[in-house]
Formats: C-alpha cells, structure tokens, sequence
C-alpha cells in the first residue's frame, strides 16, 4: 500500500512532524487539528465555540483536499479539556454537520498543547 | 465511499450529535460507548465491572446490527478515569472476549461525561 | 473478514488481553505500546527521549511482524503524560520516521500504566 501526504494551505499547517492527513487507497486519516486559522496561523483564543468551529474547519477542508467531503467523514475523535464544554461542542458540531452523523468519542483530556481547549480528529474516505 | 449510520435499539441510543456506529464499506466504526442500559436508558451506577461489561455490551450489540460479530473486532479503545481500575477491567474483558483479542489500547482520561469509569469504542469489520 | 492476531519476539509481549496487532484485510491496527523492551521485558525508565525511541521501536517491529514496513504507517496516537515532553517527543520521532510523515495527534493523559510517560499505538498496511 502507497501511503500519500496531503498537503493543503485551505488548513492550518503542521506544527510537528506529520501530515495533516494521509491517504491509503480510499481511507483518509486526518491528524489532530487544533483551532488555528490557515494561512495566517492565527490561534483562535476565542470561547469554545469558535474554537470548535476552527477545528471542524481545518478538518473539513483537509479531508476535501484528500478527496472526501463532509459526507465521507466516518468517524471523529474530539479532545477537550474540560467536561463542562461538551453541550456547547455538541450545538456547534450539530449545527456544523447537519444530518450527517459520524461516529464520535469525546475525551477528556489533561491538557492540549498551546493551551487550547479542543482538539479533533477524524477518519475520512475518498468520494 | 457511501458511509451509512447504524441505529439499534439493542444498545444505548446516542446522547449527542453523532450515530452509534457508521458503516464505510467492510468497515465498521463505533462510537465511544459509555455504560448505559438500552432502552430504560439506566446509567449503570455500580462498580468498574458492572461498568466495563455494560459499555463492551453496547460496542457488541451495535457491531451485530453494524453486520459484524465478537471475532471481526479488530481493535477497542478504552478510556478509564482510574489506572487503579486496570486489572478488573482486564478481567472483565477478557471474560467478554474469551479467545478473540482485537488490538487494544487503555487510556487515562481527565473525566468521563456524568460520572461515569469507563467509555469503550471500536473498529470491526463486517463478517 | 478474518482478523488475524500478530506476535512477535521482536516487540514487548502483551501485559493484558490484546494482541499486538490485528490485521483485517490489508489493515495493521497496533495497540497501545509502551517503553518496555523486547524479551526481557524490562521497562524504560529514563528520560522521555529513550521512552518515546523504545515504544516506537515496538511499534515499528510490530508492523513489520504483520507484514508492513515504516512507510506504509498511516496514523499514529501518541499518549503523553505531560504537554512539556511534547517538543523532545517531537524531535526523537521526526529522527525515527525521517521522510516519513504519518497523520498523527499528540494526546496529553492522565496517567500511563506503571509510570510509563509515552504510548503509541499505529495503524498501518501490509506492503
């Protein structure tokens, strides 16, 4: 199997070493994405709603440069730091994703880096 | 790829915006799964091994209505509150599973949403 | 689909009931390994840097054992007690995968079993 690199500047670039996805035949693997704004790498130090709405951006439009769209998305992993943000993630994921519904976990985490307050992954596949 | 969501009453109905599992081709994606009875709804109160028997219950009952069965889970991630709760989940998971032991990874999470020890989720495979 | 189970010498054992790896079709799913050393299973307790080398050294055995090699890693998870370890966590990797960039998020937690300050887990395809 051919494991490819996506490389997108419509995402916040990666601040380590990894891609912010990789492709293997149809299944994209999208990294941890923080709520940074591309291009300008602005962080979003704003409540948790902007910080969510950042994130799932990032994510989107990473999985649409690999391929996908917001209906291919399978499956996301959300880190927050705190248990007490879960309902307003939830408003913003919802209103985010509409009727599309993936599989989810939400984490609560002991930190993030940079001192963010969410974190999202996700398992994507090619259209 | 066309990603279809699962819905069974035979496990917990989903708390939040997102589907108990998503189907990708022959590839099966479960949320974290937390222990709630089905139906009733009744969060399961009692120890970690009450705990970690309800939520592999729900991961199982939904890989069955995902197509699947115990031996196409090829791996579960679990997220506990405790690494003093460890080993009885170990036994208690390795009772639920007897010869099949998918991949696996146990990790210590900062809180579980409303109280709760232990949260499970898995990949499977359709049969 | 028929999940296989890998072992190998090569890696540390498992310390519960989980497989080092599974693999479902061309799919390598590795569980959680930490810096403990092949056969003697001695744990790594120096500093992060030799921890973070020795559980990638697992994981990577691991791949290859399922028949995968360093290039065909799609996504690793990698568990850190402490967002202060994140740079030297950072550095080793970037040494050990070299070109290679698998997606990757970095998950701060609660604890790790015995003390342990880094896990990683990986999922990879058969060449």
């Amino acid at each position: 199997m051919n494991i490819t690199s996506v490389n997108t500047y419509d995402a916040a670039l990666p601040g380590g070493h990894y891609s912010q996805a990789t492709v293997a035949g149809n299944v994209i693997f999208v990294s941890g994405q923080l709520p940074v704004r591309p291009l300008a790498g602005e962080s979003v130090k704003d409540d948790i709603s902007e910080q969510t709405y950042q994130a799932l951006s990032n994510v989107l439009n990473i999985v649409k440069a690999a391929g996908g769209d917001i209906t291919t998305i399978a499956r996301t992993t959300i880190y927050a730091v705190d248990v007490k943000h879960w309902e307003e993630i939830n408003r913003v994921y919802a209103s985010f994703f509409g009727p599309v519904k993936p599989a989810r976990s939400i984490i609560t985490v002991a930190g993030l880096h940079h001192g963010f307050l969410v974190e999202i992954e996700a398992v994507a596949f090619t259209i």
